[in-house]
């Protein structure tokens, strides 16, 4: 149940407001605001357009050559340690997005993050790759105009990786990810290589390069615009451009969906039925009884149900402001939005399912795996 | 010319007494004495016989194999950051030793190290590398029985150093190379995948695997050795043996041979006539004047020419014997000494010359470079 004492009710479909929290971002690490951009967008998607999308660096420069038709690349990628749930949803839409604007498309498989990171061996990694892959296939990616590969097999960006070790000193890696072992900066060496990548001579050569993320992700991204100048007389390196989404809240209302809160995320592997539970007993945005709620209205804004449809499920603009108007006017009971975006989520999700099992083999004939 | 007062006038052609400088090594780092094993080894090398080897970790191991015909390997390596000069003969002469006893034979090119360390691009170091593969083939290391490869083309080696990142504390590498960029530990890594590689399934499983090496670079062995016992699980690594011998000491009375003092050290691939006038200008072990020195003797034993010949240039034992006591004893001195060392090391440098010109489209080959 919401507390919402301190919460300003003003009317904002797309919680433009929340934003807000994000103020420190602008301030303090030169993160550009998104919404400027959007009236030139020729065809914004639906995180561009529902301010899910909030934030950029240097994006003015991708948006040139999509209008111009110019090359550019979109890049993102995976940590294959498990399913993909809600936020990996999230940036293989977006990839695809953009492959489907005229990008050149990279989806990296961070295996070496994995290992170095979760100690997870190349050999299970391999696997859950498969199936990650299979689930960007069912998405929409064309494998045809993208390279989708693992961190370990592509050479280019483990050469790219050892370049870059001779510009990066002990003092930034630790400023960035505290005092760990080698085998973490290494893989942040990786992961700068998987940036650069679709920039070298193999791909076409330099160009504009969007990583669409999450927020937490723009410590790479600076690191990495940081190593394209350094190494730009060599490489002649564009410094990548990125975007920043919104991190989803829990389902069980915490600030986050994280894996070691299975009550607060789904995959989209899970069986249908479970994901309907976990929905039917989410924190929501509604009041303290039945009578307050139709008198004072919920507050989708603080709502993971509202949260999810906004940002996943439902396409229609419109119908997603007839959604947040409805609970505003205390016409739209809980129990009832959630069965609906149980019902919505659920036929999504056997759909997806039903697509991905017919693509593990193309998947696995990608990722060359047996 | 010599300060004599504080040495002792022992009878000891090898110098051993010289070792007694490294009683820190055995004390404090475990380093085992080599001499004991000696009487064991079949046919010990110039190096073992003189007590240039003096310290080992684990090498009854090796010689477990050697006795019993059982498998083997020798690695060690160069940085290609210019031309061979006595300190690389050294360990090259090593490595054919131990080929020519019937070890597999490894021997890195660390170009990875060499663009971390000394910011030298792979182009430059591909060319380097060409000439000190021309040179270790001139001395005799058989390809057919052995890989010679560049740290950078060799994907195992990579592979492997990807996998220790995640057993290697940033406190390690700060307590081995100092506050340094990630590239140089990300070399220390590599380093000990050039190590291990002989152990790897494709060259035919675990096995004793020495490491010839100069006493200084100690460090490097402990990580590996430490990293090998980590992933004993994994890989079923043997810890790798090592051998240490003495470093030279400069022509010019310098504490050790070094390239920012070019009087101290020549290349095997200077003009002959560099090389003489280098001798010819050396430091010796002589007296302050003729008579003083038929009277007193010289002492060898701090004598940078009487050391590279018994180091590398007089194949008989009992030749270098009988100079040690000419010195000795007040028969020999130091111009005669000059010029009998300048004609030997001239004709041996000559003859290496040649040969190894013949040798450079083979170091090409064997290098894929064009």
């Amino acid at each position: 149940m919401a507390n919402v004492d301190e919460r300003k009710s003003v009317l904002d479909p797309w919680g433009t407001t929340v934003v807000e929290d994000y103020n420190h971002l602008y301030e303090e690490f030169g993160i550009q605001k998104f919404d400027s951009l959007l009236p030139n967008i020729p065809d914004p998607s639906m995180y561009m357009r529902r301010g899910v999308i909030f934030g950029h660096r240097d994006f003015d420069r991708v948006l040139e050559a999509m209008r111009q038709g110019g090359d550019f690349a979109v890049m993102s990628g995976i940590k294959p340690t498990g399913e993909f749930h809600l936020g990996t949803l999230m940036t293989a839409k977006e990839i695809i997005y953009f492959q489907q604007q005229g990008a050149q498309a990279f989806y990296a498989i961070a295996d070496i993050e994995a290992y170095e990171d979760n100690r997870l061996p190349f050999e299970k990694t391999e696997k859950i790759a498969v199936g990650n892959v299979a689930d960007l296939l069912a998405l929409g990616f064309d494998p045809k105009k993208g390279c989708i590969y693992r961190q370990y097999k592509e050479q280019r960006v483990r050469d790219l990786a050892i370049h870059f070790g001779a510009g990066v000193t002990l003092a930034t890696m630790k400023a960035i990810y505290g005092e760990r072992h080698i085998g973490l900066y290494l893989s942040a060496l990786i992961q700068a290589g998987d940036i650069l990548m679709p920039q070298l001579k193999d791909f076409g050569g330099p160009k504009p390069t969007v990583v669409p993320v999450g927020v937490d992700q723009d410590a790479h991204l600076r690191l990495t615009r940081d190593l394209a100048n350094k190494f730009r007389r060599k490489f002649k390196f564009v410094p990548p451009s990125s975007t920043y989404h919104k991190i989803l809240k829990g389902l069980d209302g915490s600030p986050k969906m994280s894996k070691r809160n299975p009550m607060s995320y789904f995959t989209l592997n899970e069986s249908p039925k479970s994901i309907g539970k976990k929905i039917m007993s989410a924190f929501t945005g509604g009041r303290a009884t039945v009578e307050e709620q139709k008198k004072l209205g919920g507050v989708p804004e603080i709502c993971p149900i509202y949260e999810i449809e906004m940002c996943h499920f439902v396409e229609d603009d419109k119908e997603v402001v007839e959604t947040y108007k409805c609970c505003k006017c205390g016409n739209l009971m809980c129990g009832e939005h959630k069965a609906r975006t149980k019902e919505i989520v659920t036929k999504f999700v056997e759909e997806h399912q039903r697509k991905r099992e017919k693509l593990v083999d193309k998947a696995r004939e990608i990722l060359g795996v047996n």
